[in-house]
This record gives C-alpha cells, sequence and structure tokens, in this order.
C-alpha cells in the first residue's frame, strides 16, 4: 500500500535539513577562505547553533513514523535509495546526544583555528589540547552510535564516510598494497631530475587566470561556481548551482598548482554533475568519500599526468608564459617522477598510499587510546622512517599537516587510498569504452570523457552503493590490479 | 522588584536571534561578494529559511511574558536600554506575518539578482516587475506595522531605519534645505577643471593594496576585519570580530575610489568600536542609520576632502605611483569640485542631497499607490532635470543605480542626508575638543579623532536615541546650519 503523504513530508522535511546544512557549508567557506583571525569565537558559536537547530530538526520523532509508513508503501528505486539513506541518518541523529553534536561543532571550529597557527608556528604544544578534545570527543561519538560485534570505534566514525568500511577491512586490504608499493618503489629504475626551473616563480595572477582556463576547459562552469584560494585546496557544495573549490595561493611551482587544481576540479565536476532534479535527497548526492575521490583522482593521475594530456598543455604553458623551450617529455617524467616525501598532498603516485596507511594507523591507535596526543609527532616520524625511509624536520611538514583532524574528520583518510583503487579501475573502463580518447586528451578535449562520467558516475548519485557501482560500470568487484598495473606501465616495471 | 532571571533569559534568548541574523549576514556577504550566477534561487531559500526560523524565534510567547517581568523590575540604564529595543522587536515581530517576512526575503533575494542584471544591460522592463512585486509586499508590511493617525505608509517602514523618522517630519527638514542647496549652487564661482588624469588607469591590484594601507591608518583592524570588492561598495559586521567592508573593484579614477573607501571605513570603524561587552545586546548596536552614515560621512568629507589631509596624502600618492608632480591644491580643488551629476555615489557634498530628495519623494509616492513602478523612470528623469538641472541617459545611470530598493529597503535614503547634518555638527563638536586637531591630520595622525569618536559616539551604542545623543555631544539639537556653514566655507561663498 502506497504511502505518498509520508514519503512526500519526508522529501520536504529532509530537503530544509540539507539546506540548512548548505547554510554551515557556506560559513566553512568563508572561514577557509575570506574571514578574519578574530572571528574565530563567534564563528564557532554561529556553527554550533547551526548544528543544535539541525540535531533538532534530525531527531524530530515525526521522521521515525514518516520512515516507518514510507517504508512499507511501494517505492521505487529512487524513492527507496532516499528512504534507505534517510533511515540511516535518522538511526545516526537519534543516537547522537544533542550536546555532544554541538561540543564536536565548536571544538572543532577553534581546532581548525588554533591547527592553522600551530602550523604556521611549526607549534604541535598549541595544537596538542585541542586534538586530545577532539579526540575525547569523537571516542564519545563513536561509543553513542555502536560498532558490530568484533569491531572497534573506528568502524563507528568511518561508516559516515564510506558506508560499510571498518579498520579489519582496511587493513586487510593495505597491508598487501603495502608490499607491492614497497616492492615497486625498490623496482623502479634510478631517475634523472627533469630541468623544470622555468616553471617555478611565475607571476601568481597570471597562473592563477591559466589555471582558471584549464578547468572550464575541463567541463567547470564557473556560472554555477567559484574557484579560489585557502591554505589547503578543497572542494565543497554550497547547494544547487554552487559548488566552490580552492588551489593554494603560495605554490612556487606551476606543477604543484596544475595538479592540486585538476584534483579539485575533478571533485567539483562530480558535484556539477549530480542530478539536480533530486537536488537535497540522497539519491541526487555524491556516492560516499571514496568514489568522490576517484572523480579527483581520475582526473588528477590518469589525465593530467598521462603523456596525451602533456603532448597537448605543453604548448599550452610554452603559449601563456612565452617558454618556447619547453619539452613535452621531460615535463611528463617531471610530474611522474617517484621519490618518498614528507608530505601527503605533494606525494606521487606510486607513494602517496604510504602516507594514508601512517595515518590510518595512528588515528586508529588514538582512538582506541594506544596512542597520545602528546606522542602524535614521535610515532608520526617513526612511521614515515619505516614506510617512507624519511623523517619529518619539523611537525609542521610531519604531522601537522593536515586539516582533517583538526575538522573531526577520523576515519576518513583511507577514502583517499580506495578513491585512488576506484580511479584507476574506472579509467581502464573508459579507455574500454572511448577508443579515442587518448587522441582527444591530446588534442585538450576532455567532453567526451566528462561525458561518460556523468552517464556512468555522476547521473546516478547513491542509486548503487559504491561497490554494486564499480561492478555495473567496469564488470568486476574492487581490486588493486589496475592501480598497480597503471604504476607498472608508468615506471617501465 | 527585580527579576533577574527574565532579564537573563532575555539575554540568552536575543543572544541567539542576534546570531542567526549574523549568519543571514554571511550569506548576504558571500552573495555580493564571491556568490555565482547560478546559485541565485539556492541562495534565496536558504536566506528565506534563516528568515522562518529567525521570525519563530522573535515570535516566542516567551518573550512578552520576559519583558513584562523584566520591565517590572529595577534595572541600571544598560538594562533599561535593551529592554526597550526589545520590546520594539517584540511589537514588530508579532505584527509581521511569517508568510511576508519569508515572501519578503526570498523577493528581495532574487530581485537583487535581477537588480544586477538590468543594471548592467540598462534593461529597466528586467527589473520593473521585481519592483511591483516588493512594493506590494512593503506596502503590506507598513499595513501590518501601522502608523500614527495623520501619517502614512512610510512611517511605518522608516521606523526601522531611524526611530521617529516620518515623512512629514523628513519634508519639514528637505524643502528649506533644498532651498538652500540650489541658492548655494547658483552662487558658487565657476570652476576650472583640475588635471587629474594622472590618478587614472592605475595598476588595480596597486590602487587595492595603497588603500588597504590608509583604511589601517585610519585605525581599521585586518584582524577583525576584511576589505574586498563589490558592485556597489558596502559595509556589513558578520559578529564580534568581523566586520567586512568593500571597494568597487573597477573604479578608473584613484580619487573615485579613495572616496568610497574612506566612506566604508567610517562605518566600520564605527561597528569595530561598538562595546564588545554588548555584542549582541541593542545597548551594543549601532545607533540607527542616521548616526552610522554620520560616521561614513565625516571620514569621507570633512576629513578626506578637508585640506589638512590632502596636504599629507598627496605625497603618500606622489610616493607609491611614483608621481612626483602632483599638487595638493589642484587635488583639494578636484576632490571638492561641484556640479550636478546623474549618479548618487559620486556626487559632491553640494549637490549630494538633492539625490536623496527624489529617492524619497519618489518611494514615498510608490507607496502611496501616486506613482506605478512602470512609471518610475519618467518620474526620476523629471526630479533630476527638476533638480539636479541634469537628464539621464540611461536607466542604468538612472532609476537602476542604487542597490537599496532591489533589497526591499524604502523608507532608508533620508538617513543619507541626515547623516551627512550630524556629520558636519559632529565634526565642529571634534575641532572644539581637539585643537590640534588640523595639524594631525596633516600629518597622518588620525588617532586623536578616533579616540574622541570612540568615546563619545561608539562607546555609548544605543544609550541616548540618535537625537540625545547629539545634544549631549554637540550641546545642541540636530540643524542644517554647520553643513551649510561647512559648504559655505568650502565654496568661499
Amino acid at each position: 500500500m502506497s504511502n505518498p503523504t509520508a514519503y512526500q513530508s519526508l522529501v520536504d522535511h529532509q530537503r530544509d535539513i540539507a539546506l540548512l546544512g548548505s547554510t554551515q557549508a557556506v560559513l566553512g567557506w568563508d572561514q577557509e577562505t575570506q574571514m578574519p583571525s578574530d572571528a574565530v569565537a563567534h564563528r564557532a558559536a554561529q556553527l554550533g547553533q547551526l548544528t543544535r537547530l539541525t540535531h533538532q530538526m534530525q531527531t524530530d520523532p515525526r521522521i521515525g513514523d514518516w520512515l516507518d509508513a514510507a517504508g512499507n508503501s511501494d517505492t521505487d528505486a529512487d524513492q527507496a535509495c532516499n528512504i534507505s539513506y534517510w533511515r540511516k541518518g535518522w538511526d545516526r541523529a537519534t543516537r547522537m546526544p544533542e550536546d555532544l553534536a554541538v561540543a564536536l561543532s565548536e571544538a572543532s571550529s577553534v581546532a581548525m583555528a588554533a591547527w592553522q597557527q600551530a602550523r604556521a608556528t611549526d607549534s604541535f604544544p598549541e595544537f596538542a589540547p585541542h586534538l586530545e578534545t577532539l579526540v575525547g570527543l569523537k571516542r564519545r561519538e563513536a561509543e553513542a552510535m555502536g560498532w558490530p560485534a568484533g569491531g572497534e570505534a573506528w568502524d563507528a566514525l568511518a561508516d559516515e564516510f564510506d558506508p560499510g568500511m571498518t579498520a579489519a577491512s582496511v587493513s586487510a586490504v593495505f597491508t598487501p598494497l603495502r608490499s607491492a608499493l614497497v616492492d615497486l618503489r625498490a623496482s623502479v629504475p634510478e631517475q634523472t631530475t627533469a630541468d623544470i626551473s622555468a616553471l617555478k616563480g611565475l607571476p601568481v595572477d597570471q597562473q592563477t587566470r591559466f589555471l582558471k582556463d584549464l578547468v572550464a576547459r575541463m567541463g567547470f562552469s564557473f556560472d554555477g561556481g567559484v574557484m579560489a584560494t585557502s591554505t589547503h585546496p578543497f572542494c565543497t557544495s554550497l547547494g544547487a548551482g554552487d559548488v566552490r573549490m580552492t588551489m593554494r595561493s603560495d605554490e612556487d611551482t606551476l606543477l604543484t598548482a596544475l595538479g592540486s587544481s585538476m584534483h579539485e576540479c575533478g571533485h567539483a565536476l562530480y558535484e556539477q554533475g549530480l542530478p539536480r532534479v533530486f537536488a537535497g535527497q540522497p539519491r541526487g548526492a555524491y556516492n560516499g568519500l571514496s568514489i568522490h575521490e576517484s572523480q579527483s583522482r581520475l582526473w588528477e593521475n590518469h589525465v593530467g599526468r598521462s603523456k596525451p594530456f602533456w603532448e597537448w598543455f605543453t604548448g599550452q604553458i610554452a603559449d601563456e608564459f612565452a617558454l618556447p623551450g619547453l619539452d613535452a617529455e621531460q615535463l611528463y617524467r617531471a610530474v611522474n617522477r617517484t621519490e618518498a616525501g614528507l608530505i601527503r598532498v605533494e606525494a606521487d603516485q606510486a607513494t602517496y598510499d604510504l602516507h594514508i596507511m601512517v595515518r590510518f594507523e595512528l588515528e586508529r591507535a588514538l582512538l582506541n587510546g594506544d596512542l597520545k596526543p602528546s606522542e602524535l609527532p614521535d610515532a608520526w616520524n617513526a612511521h614515515y622512517r619505516d614506510y617512507l625511509g624519511v623523517t619529518p624536520d619539523s611537525n609542521a611538514t610531519g604531522c601537522l599537516q593536515d586539516i582533517h583532524w583538526s575538522m573531526g574528520a577520523m576515519g576518513y583518510f583511507p577514502t583517499y587510498t580506495l578513491g585512488n583503487l576506484y580511479a584507476a579501475q574506472l579509467f581502464d573502463a573508459a579507455r574500454a569504452a572511448l577508443p579515442a580518447l587518448e587522441t582527444q586528451i591530446a588534442s585538450g578535449d576532455f567532453a567526451p570523457l566528462l561525458a561518460w562520467l556523468r552517464t556512468e558516475i555522476h547521473d546516478p548519485g547513491r542509486l548503487h552503493s559504491p561497490s554494486e557501482l564499480c561492478e555495473r560500470v567496469t564488470g568486476k568487484a574492487l581490486s588493486a590490479e589496475p592501480m598497480l598495473a597503471h604504476l607498472g606501465r608508468l615506471h617501465g616495471v
């Protein structure tokens, strides 16, 4: 028996919740891109208030009744998708104490500012008490959510970022992947250093304009989005027709700014491609963070570090910056050079996932109480020695380099590596579907690839789970093979 | 008998209302400075939602009980000030139907975007239906608020901007002022044109940096504020420690950008100087729009167009832009040249208030139904011919030049002229209190003037009504004499 009234009530109510969430996103965007330092406390109060109002709407007891009524009625696939995610959100919201939600929002807002300050002055002790507060609050959150028998606190937090992901399942993928990546690194032939000095110190304004032109060519709509600058590049959706991304303003070489711009643009193209008709509903939302990351990595690594891309883009750089002597092969080698480094966002494809493994193990230990926040710098540095063979020379380039934990995002990092694996497997499928893909990229024509992604990944929203989507589009379950094969081809091993 | 519980409940509840209002201000700031065009509808929905939530909080029936209990108890002057303004707000809020509040918020958000488009393409018919909607809604608002016998709809709207202001009281000031300004204009000797071509086409980035240095020197704190760019310069407070102002990015001469920067900085200094201990309370809020405008005009006209200022600032420009041939006397003449023009924000001190009179009479007629929105361009142009002796060559430079009506701000314009009158009278008082003021300004030292304004105008917040404040600080009721005397000295008549 159908119950259209209950379903429509859910649609309206959840649209209101999403609308208020999008206002929180505006405050977050402004905080990262424009807000002055004296406003930290007031902004935390603003975010805390919206979190409190949102929590009240999310725990409105009518939701439970509507879900029961709508769930017992005939639904089409779109409606079933929405109901399933709303049910999940209802369970999470009713388990989350309101005071904890407010405390988390305010603590993370203050911690983000403290992190920016601590990173700028390389002063971990300034950040440590905030991290300790956040770990305590996140542990309380995990306990409120609960986890299946045999699991651990990390699982309860990770589920929000990628449904079903657990510390055990991540470990099962990470352990063999680590061996393969370490083997790969050992077998890559010694690389000569490409000379890219011509790309350093280019005028910042010109570099910004040039990269805006590139993302427009990739398909980013500036009528429906903004590209600004921030300390750490990111992408966020502020609602229908309003996708924002940033690039760093302090890059000293064009290649770094290029990589992060193509990365964030991949995220932004996904957000701009989500079906507008389902705006404010799970059916029209991004399909978990791993799939989101697959879109950024596909553009950054499989397009932006490919030979065909550099056949085209070398000429673009040469024309824009009046650098006639550039050599495509040398630039291609430069962007694919592999070397273990300290900074995750500057890491190459062959070492990036080792950075993720460090973070995964440490946040797991923090949440389980096996590691004290004050011990983080030593543990971080020891892991970097073990996995990457390098030792940070400061906490700013060590455990303070990422914004995530200061935002309260724990259980998040592994989605980057899963995103890398999805990206490689999806790009293989795109190549199979688009025989002229390399030729198109070599002429700066990205429209066919974007159209394929729109149809296969963006339009479906959350209709299928990430693993189902992967099987539908690529014909196979997610596997590390495509990425390892890609890296093998790249480095000729 | 004191009732501290009721008073404290009011403080907490009204702080929550102010907090949500400050989030609306963030959305407004972003809309004017960064938001992409496709986001218009979503942003209107976001603002509508916050307006609805705010209205619910403002009409919480407990407020009436708290006000009754707190009003019957012993209060100090600060508490009495708060209670009086909260009572006024309670009366307004309970008279405003919720559907009307939401409709106004959404209609003005959409109309602002339509106005920007119509102004850019000089297409009044694109804006006319939005204006018609807004006039209808504002008329409904005025009827809901009500006005005293013998008054009119305009009074009910104007009271929100400057308490007690009525169309009749404004007319009583404007009619003789108009004669005096017309006489003054007729008696100003013919002016030779100063050559300021050296100040045109300066690099935009350098001009921006230079003006940021100036506002910092005036006392603006960049730790507690931001200066960005927008179509129409404005200043807004987003909460404690967060005052934002804009300048136009398209100025072709430094002098125009200078005037609007000093103007907005005057507003910003007032906001930054309001007593933080009363943040979120009327006692700590600005004292009506006329006093707000007095602060911007004081800096723009009485400092920024004075001889001592140019004795100092000419050298600053010469050094920054490597223009050694600049002449202080010539620049002083250039910024004080009087000529009737089409654009309010570019008008000089002697003609500015005539622009205001046109707007006042037309919005009064629109609200009374004596003028149809479609007839606005003809009526506008006729008034400009009558008062200023000029005829707009397009609606973009005519009735589409200002953002105010598109925001739903009707009953607002006269506060500009009252602000001019307050500015002149306050600056006379500052000169009397600070004998070295001209010498200080001539050496770029603005700290003594700012300190005087902090004590006399900023610290008191809303403790006294605007007219009381004027009497306390200047010893006299507000009068047009100081401004007319100032203009007479300026033009030697």
